[in-house]
Parts: structure tokens; sequence; C-alpha cells
């Protein structure tokens, strides 16, 4: 199989090793020229995750991707940049989203934006930084053909990446978009040292309140409650190398998210995605108090009150 | 209302500040009469959390507890000592389940050992170290009569404990058993060096595998990705103060279970539950993989072997 990966950041690079090393002909697509060249030159990722063995890849600029020829596109650029990444973009092969995110010009899912063609999204519990060292991992793969779902998980599935298939597309894609929301808040309870209790209650919460989100979209409940929701946030929430964690932990320590965003030096979903998901929640009626707690700490509100009034809240049933 | 509060561990002990500070009426009655004339003297429990402060609170052995004049009886010994403590115990007045485990004397819930009385239980991510400092938490109170879990809401709610009231009261008391055996494993993932990926995955894929096992026991599926499932299971997995989480991590580096336990120096209820649970779920027709493969460790299997048949069994949907 022929497999187009676009975007050579960490995700991108390693989910490349991924398909290398289940025999398909991978050609890694960056977006800059000049990390393009270096990485052709040397088998390596100057910028991200430099110890990964890139050898084996052909590597590429956007521009001459080798689209047409592709029997599976898989995209792995920031959400903000999706939609450039798939527009006009040759064949008529499957696309794999890998991008976690919404996209910022209207709130839409990802796999909205490829038009006319099979789509598919890979999420789960998976930083590029363990997957890189092949320590195993499980994701899950979801398409609303669940017939391609499959094809992608017997295509992807090894012993060190165990796929998962579904066809709650809906339901995983907005797992991967709204949990940064959640681990923003998760990484201020964290900044705030409130303790593991709290942090636990409020991912708990968080994900009953995406769920909710995610019911009024169509999607599962179950699909919260498993890999792609709640595997992906806790990890997103706990683990030290989630940037979004830390955005939230420097977020309640005073930063602004653009002092945030300069500190962690890569591209942080969540202080995008958070404003997206309260403008869709609050059009659809539905009630976030978490995500509505996190933007007004993006716009400047005191964190130790906002942990006050959501503790405060009238109690009620599970 | 007059509480009265059975074993003086470190969650007894702070369950009672709890309900002391709510402006209950509390005795305090632990098994170990030196305890409780230390306690008695001192105001500090000598052996757990001794930077808890019990003043305020009536303490007394169980012999001695004035069961029969109490409005409320929590209860919260190991659960291998839950029979004895409810056996005979005077009044009518409800029981409120603090223990987590089941019965090592046949696998029943330990409210389900709670005869001709009203009982409820409580559960969730509340590691009683942190309640100790006032630091927020969030707790689910779960009884079969609704009334009586939104009477205990409110009488126990407050700025640093969020209760939410539910009527799941099997799935709340299964969640606070079985999440042990999970930990145990998550632990072992530690012990490995895995990742956070790997222990992410296991506890989605874990938790998945004791809501199959719930249902079959009547126990509703949201329960399990609520506070006192996910909840209590991710504190539990990735709290330093866990000791089931410890003791899977002391396993797999090659301890006995014995050997754990002497190391730990407390009850490690995953220990005792995790063959109760098996033998629940062979009874009942349901495959539990995790739990089968935490058993095997228990009996002296290495566990590197075990994660490889769990990462190659049959792709599956999610």
């Amino acid at each position: 199989v022929n497999v187009l990966v676009i975007g050579g950041g960490s995700w991108g690079s390693v989910f490349s090793t991924l398909a290398r090393d289940r025999g398909h002909a991978v050609t890694l697509a960056c977006r800059d020229p000049a990390q393009a060249a270096a990485i052709a030159a040397t088998a390596r990722n100057p910028r991200y995750l430099r110890d990964v063995d890139l050898s084996g890849i052909e590597v590429t600029t956007v521009e001459g991707a080798p689209a047409a020829d592709a029997d599976l596109v898989a995209i792995a650029v920031p959400s903000r940049s999706f939609a450039e990444a798939v527009r006009g973009l040759p064949g008529t092969c499957p696309v794999l989203v890998l991008s976690k995110g919404l996209d910022p010009g209207g709130g839409r899912r990802l796999s909205e934006l490829v038009e006319e063609r099979p789509v598919a999204v890979l999420s789960g519990p998976n930083h590029a930084e363990e997957i890189a060292l092949q320590l195993p991992a499980a994701s899950v793969v979801a398409s609303a053909d669940l017939e391609l779902a499959i094809a992608l998980q017997h295509a992807l599935v090894s012993q060190v990446f165990r796929v998962y298939a579904s066809d709650d597309v809906v339901g995983v894609e907005l797992c991967a978009a709204t949990k940064n929301v959640i681990a923003l808040a998760a990484g201020g309870v964290d900044g705030l040292g409130l303790g593991d209790n709290a942090k636990a209650g409020l991912i708990s919460r968080g994900l009953r309140e995406l769920a909710r989100l995610g019911g009024a979209c169509g999607a599962r409940p179950e699909t919260f409650s498993g890999l792609a929701g709640m595997g992906d946030l806790i990890v997103t929430c706990w683990s030290r190398h989630s940037r979004n964690r830390r955005a939230g932990e420097l977020l309640v320590r005073g930063l602004t998210p653009e002092q945030a965003l300069a500190e962690i030096g890569m591209t942080v979903e969540g202080l995008t995605t958070a404003p997206v998901v309260r403008d869709l929640a609050r059009g659809l009626g539905i009630e976030l108090p978490i995500t509505e707690a996190v933007c007004l700490v993006l716009e400047g509100t005191a964190p130790l009150g906002l942990v006050s009034s959501l503790m405060a809240r009238e109690p009620t049933t599970e």
C-alpha cells in the first residue's frame, strides 16, 4: 500500500515509521522544504524526535507530494492548517485524519472538511514520544464506513500498536478535539496544587460534559469512555509529555495564552479549541461548566474563584 | 445527626472529620482498643495520617460502640472484615458502606451483607491523604433507594467534598471493588516501564471489561465512566498514594504477593479481589482478559509474555 503522510511534526514522523514497519511504501510530505531536505539527507527529523530513524521513508515537500499515486493519505498537520492541507488534494483515495482539533473557521470536525472521498480518523492515547521508543500503545480507527475502518485497522495493527475499529467517527473525532480543553483544566488543577483526587474528579466530570456534547452531535456515549475518549484524556491530563496539560499549569500561574504558547514552543490545540467547543455547545443549548471555566481563564479570570464556583454548584445525580 | 464510623483506618478517620465538619455528632469506633485509647487521649490517630486533628470526635472500641443510638453507621473496615463488622449490629438506621472490595467468602458485594436495614455506598476518587489536607474531592453516594442517597448527599456535601447521588448501587460497588484489579495491572505497566500510552490503554480497556461484568450483574454502563468508575480508577492507577498500583509494580519486579504486602504494610484490596472477580466473571461466562492476566501474575506467571498475548489478541471493534 502506498501511504502518503502530510505533516512532518512528531506524530506525522512517528506514524510514518509505524506504516513503514508494517511494510507499506511511505512518503512523508513536510510543509517546510528545509525540513524535508534535512530528513532526506539524514533520515532524521531535525526538529522533532531526532532519535527516530526515518530511513526507508521517502521525503518530499507538500507541493511535490505524490497524492494522486497514494492509496491512503494520512494528514497530521495542526488543525488550523487542515483545511488548507486537504483543499485541492489530488486523487480519490481514502484520507486518514491524524490531526486532533476542530476547524477554527466554523468549528467543523476535520473529517467534514474532506469532501467527496472516503475518510477515517485515528485517535487514542498515543504520545508520539513513547511510540517512537516502540513502547506498546492502542488506538481507534473510525469511519462512517466500518469496512474502511476495519481495512485500515488491519493495515496498521502490529505487536506494538493495537488498533480497534469503530464506526463512530463523530465520537472519536469529538473526543480527540475536545479532550484538550479538559487537559488545560487538569493542568490548572496541577498548577494550583489541588491534588490527584481533584484532578481525577475534574477529568471524570469533564468527560461527562464532553459526552453530553457528543450525544447532541450524534456520537455514542461509549466512545467517550473508550480509548479515544477516556484513554486519550487521561494520558493527556497525566503525562509529562502533554503540552495542553502544561499550558493549563502555566495559565493558572499567571501567564497569558500567548506567553504559555511561547514557553511551550509547539502547537497547543486546546487554546484554539476551547472557545470553539464552548460556542458549539452554546449553539446546541448544552451546559459545559468546565469548558466555560477554561474559556474564562483564557480571557483572564483568576482561576481559584472558578474552582470554588464549580465545587459550589447545586449537588446533582451522576 | 448521630454518625457512628466503624474502622479507624485512614479513610474511617478522615471520613469522620468530613462528617464532623458538617456539624454531625461523630463517634469513631476502632477495632484496636489501644488505638481507640490513643486517639481519645491525643485527638490524633497514632497509626494513620497523624496530622489530622480528630478533636470533637468521640472515640470508642467496636465493642463499646453506641450503634443503637446512631442515625447512620458508616463502615470503613477492610472488605475481609466487613461481614464480621455488620453481623449483629444493633439498631435499624441506614448503613453507609465506605469499604471497597468484595466479600472474600463468596464474592458478594459488601452492601449485600447488610441485612434488613437501609444501605448506601460511598465511592469516588478519594485518597484519604489528600482529603486530610482539605483539598477538594468529589464522590458518589449510591443506594437502591435514591431518596436515601439524596439525603446522604445533602448530609455530606461541602465546599471541599462534592457528592453526587446515584441509584446504581450495584455499579458503584462493583467499580469500587474491581478497579483495584486494574490498578494492579497498571502498576505492572509502570514496573515494566511500558509508558503512559500503554497504561492509559490498559486502563481504558480494563474499564471496558469491568463495565461488561457490571452489565451482566445489573449495573449501568455510565456508572463505570463516572466518578466511582473511571474517576477512582485513574487516581488509583496514577496516584503515588495508591497501594494497589504499588503492589502491581512490586509483583512484576518479582516479589510474591506476600512479599509485596509486607513491603507496603497496609491492606491491598486488589490482591484479595482479583481471583474473586475472575471467578465471578467465569461463572457468568464473561471474558476478562486483563483480570485473568493479573491472576496469572499473582500465581507466578512472568508478566512480559502476558503483555505480548494481550497485544496479540485478535483485533476487534471498540
